[in-house]
């Protein structure tokens, strides 16, 4: 049998990295590198970087596969996601196939968490429910990026006995979230933070979190809302791409 | 100045601590281990284990307090809690006061990340603005049950695009939660599931986390709501206590 290893790294910080992942990263005998776009080669390195820094087997390989982009602008989100995942199955299909012999162990390094907006184990499962190919696969949590916000930020990520959401800024901009008072979003393209209707309301706002380029923005929306904004767009400009999230907390 | 460390020890597996946090563990003079009622023994040990394992410095000490128990049964939950805050500033303020000096560093030891459904952090914060005493503080995140539950299970916590509500079986009962499809429900005491309408709902269910006690069970609520209440209930007869989360997917 092959056996699979999703590994989630932690969103920045290399000391993210949980023991369970280290143990993990060190049974692998060869790992899958998907390179996805523009902001690829820091998040290669950072990769590379942890397999050198936590694995004491020097016996492992990487495969570099070039990662199907998924389509941008004005196409249905959820389509656009389905088919980028339907491109990635054959990509992970022929790898599986052609880089692990039986007994074999490959390995998937994940940002952050698995479970947290990332397609892997959805593609494996679509694999295993077609039949195309057999393994096992263990998955291994990670520090996401939302605990990497509330962490630097020090702020707990509720309120006593309160709900949290987690979402998208895709949501926040179209006004589809509940009315919780801990609001987290992600995947931000478009400053949705702005279409927030109560100027009371505190934003803590992080980029590049845990890495050397980390920013920290908090405050009450009318105070820093243009802040972040200019920030962010000067961010970007100078290192080509932009990982933020925030968390909106309600008066 | 005096320094404190939240350091989130990840929900169940040794192995889930980070690498940040083993580093932040051997910069500890002094542990305060808060004991909290039956679940105590379990989890103290547990606690002692990881800073055994993971500090090579053996010139730290513990200091056990007694943490103030939260009044039980019919009273306002957010009242209930803030009194208990209170009580437990009380208990923060003696051991900073008393058991560390100048200079030193002192580790609260939280289970999971302590950003989640913990007051450790929001404790410190009323402290420091009622400036009764004066620290510098660090929080380190650590893996949440809710990861531990979805890596366990290897399932996605949100589906393509869509948000995750992170809730307590105390609103869940209530039936005060939005209508996002990925619903996690932590604290819950009455079997909460049971009250869901929708009985198609795929309910991922997991007690005892990352510990050699872990159960799971997943099915559709119509075919396994009873099993789980069933286990549930000899599981918290054995145990003296239980610790369980789980994941709501609606069809
Ligand atoms: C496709 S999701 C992956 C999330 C990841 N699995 C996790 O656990 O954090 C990518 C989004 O995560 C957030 N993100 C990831 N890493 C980040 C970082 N270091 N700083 C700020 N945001 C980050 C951003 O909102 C980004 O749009
Ligand atoms: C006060 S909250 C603390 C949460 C913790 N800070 C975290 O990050 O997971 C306690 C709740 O967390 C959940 N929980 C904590 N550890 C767990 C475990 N090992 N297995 C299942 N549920 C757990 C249960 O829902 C429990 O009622």
């Amino acid at each position: 049998m092959k056996r699979l290893l999703v590994i989630g790294i932690g969103a920045g910080n290399p000391d993210y990295i949980t023991m369970q992942a280290v143990k993990a990263l060190n049974r692998v005998d060869v790992f899958f590198l998907m390179d996805k776009g523009r902001s690829k080669d820091k998040l290669l390195d950072l990769r590379r970087d942890i397999c050198e820094r936590y694995i004491t087997n020097p016996a492992y390989r990487f495969v570099e596969a070039h990662s199907p982009e998924r389509e941008r602008g004005d196409v249905d989100y959820t389509r656009a996601v389905e088919d980028l995942n339907r491109a990635r199955q054959e990509t992970f299909v022929r790898l599986i196939d052609e880089q692990l012999s039986d007994g074999q162990c490959g390995g998937f390094l994940v940002w952050g968490d698995p479970a947290l907006y990332d397609s892997t184990i959805r593609i494996l499962q679509a694999i295993l429910a077609s039949g195309r190919c057999a393994f096992e696969y263990e998955v291994i949590p990670g520090i996401t990026s939302v605990q990497a916000l509330a962490a630097q930020h020090k702020v707990p990520l509720n309120t006593i006995g309160q709900p949290i959401e987690i979402t998208t800024g895709r949501r926040l901009a179209a006004g589809q979230v509940s009315d919780t008072d801990s609001l987290v979003v992600m995947l931000d393209a478009e400053d949705a933070y702005r279409r927030v209707a109560d100027e009371e309301t505190e934003i803590y706002w992080g980029a590049y979190l845990g890495t050397p380029d980390e920013i920290l923005i908090r405050g009450k929306l009318k105070d820093v809302a243009e802040q972040i904004e200019r920030t962010r767009k000067a961010a970007r400009a100078a290192h080509g791409w932009i990982m933020d999230t925030y968390l909106l907390r309600k008066p």
